[in-house]
């Protein structure tokens, strides 16, 4: 199988180096806008030669889109508009709707499958790929009623190959519960980070007393805005929604903690444990 | 060096296996008010025997408060009033203003070290104790011009083995600065893991959908309330002030988001990925 990957940089990168490592790809074609990211991305073997699009386009048998959820949606309507009957079309972004939407009255959308790896780091571009990337992973398939049954085995096959765990959801869905579990997590995490960073003026501090704890809940805070203020501002309504569940949350932490309220304080310590039943 | 340690649970139980691992104790003496931590204590090899406050104090070399920080300060005048003029008495209490202040005009205020190492993890109890956990973590030591030469010198000679880097500050900067950056991330955890919980009715989507991300940014929400209730309230000044700048800067992002201001959001990422510098 001949592989195309637009877009080497965390996501994609990562993915070239499973399908290699799996050898699933005979060759991979890499697309990439940044002439750096290009040499970078060869340099380290994400992908055997680069091309433009279009030349990608003619030779892949599976095409990858891996770029940030903006532009995801123009290049999946160019890809399908190229693709032959033959050929499958997927994606690997955080947010589904407003993709799935601009493809959904394509004459070839059933060469498109919509996918997205629960995986990732805060680190991005080509020197960002890492072997075992996607392995046992939660892959979520969007509105796969809509795909040809080929063209969804062929990706369903790629991740079976990773071990990952396969699940279904309609592309609203995903972005209601990807808002909840994932985006609000790097929204706290970015607003954490500029908390410090205005409060503690010596950065000394910050350094001397940052235990393991502090570490881990910024950590999300190095991510890259590129990727991320799309993805926000891409499911703008789910994210508002929980970011305004997580402040009123906040509020009543902070009212209890202003009255010396012990008992408030530790049922709801004690309920938010309860996420530990639920996440192993 | 014969040791009692009081409060054998995450932090003294892990203390005790340091000081085991690294030869440091002939014998540990363990202190515990429940019967069943005591029992569990014994088994997993954390003291030598279980003993009273008093039994402990009439021999033991190195006294340890490793209990939670609201039962801290009348636990260590307690101490004091008991200590011979060789015994050395140390607490491992992550806030120190009321603490210091409560052994402040005490006649053996000379023999009493205040101690902070930066090290944690979201489990409690004997079972939560584990080997290596100090190596190479910060520790703070507070208000030391308030200590014996000899007493500050054992003590440091203990985090010197463990490879510690010792840091000086008075207590109240020791508060301003913990409640930044160890303290509020605690409390966006709970928050945020609240928030899932409050919003994410479908418990199957949390699990399904939670990436790395998700899991390292509520992380701290696993920890004890008995733990971290003491904590808030007797920081409680500090955590309010971090606390209101924290939703102060969320509102901001949230703000961005609903007019779609992608400048803004880039800009506040960019100055929040920053953090990376000053982290490693």
């Amino acid at each position: 199988m001949k592989v195309m990957i637009a877009g080497l940089g965390l996501i994609g990168g990562s993915f070239a180096l499973a399908l290699r490592d799996h050898a699933l790809a005979e060759e991979i074609l890499g697309v990439e806008r940044s002439p750096e990211h290009a040499a970078e991305a060869l340099r380290l073997g994400l992908a055997d030669r680069m091309v433009t699009f279009e030349e990608g386009m003619d030779e892949a048998d599976l095409v990858v889109l891996a770029v940030p959820v903006d532009v995801l949606p123009l290049m999946a309507v160019k890809a399908l508009n190229r693709a032959g009957k033959e050929q499958v079309v997927m994606d690997m972004g955080s947010t589904k709707g407003e993709l799935c939407e601009a493809v959904s009255m394509h004459a070839r959308r059933g060469r498109f499958v919509a996918v997205h790896p629960m995986w990732g780091t805060e680190y991005s571009g080509p020197k960002a790929a890492c072997h075992g990337a996607f392995r046992g992973c939660n892959v979520v398939l969007c509105d796969t009623e809509r795909s040809n049954a080929d063209a969804l085995a062929c990706v369903e096959g790629i991740f079976r190959n990773l071990e990952c765990r396969l699940l279904r959801m309609n592309s609203e869905e995903h972005d209601l519960h990807a808002a909840y579990v994932s985006h609000i997590s790097h929204v706290t995490s970015f607003a954490l980070a500029l908390t410090v960073l205005e409060k503690e003026r010596e950065e000394r501090h910050i350094f001397d007393l940052a235990g393991g704890g502090f570490e881990s809940t910024v950590r999300l805070a190095k991510s890259a805005a590129s990727t991320w203020v799309p993805i926000l501002l891409g499911n703008k309504y789910n994210v508002l929604d929980v970011l305004r569940e997580h402040i009123h949350q906040l509020e009543i932490m902070r009212r209890m903690i202003e009255r010396d309220d012990a008992e408030g304080l530790t049922s709801a310590m004690e309920r938010a444990n309860s996420i530990e039943r639920i996440l192993r």
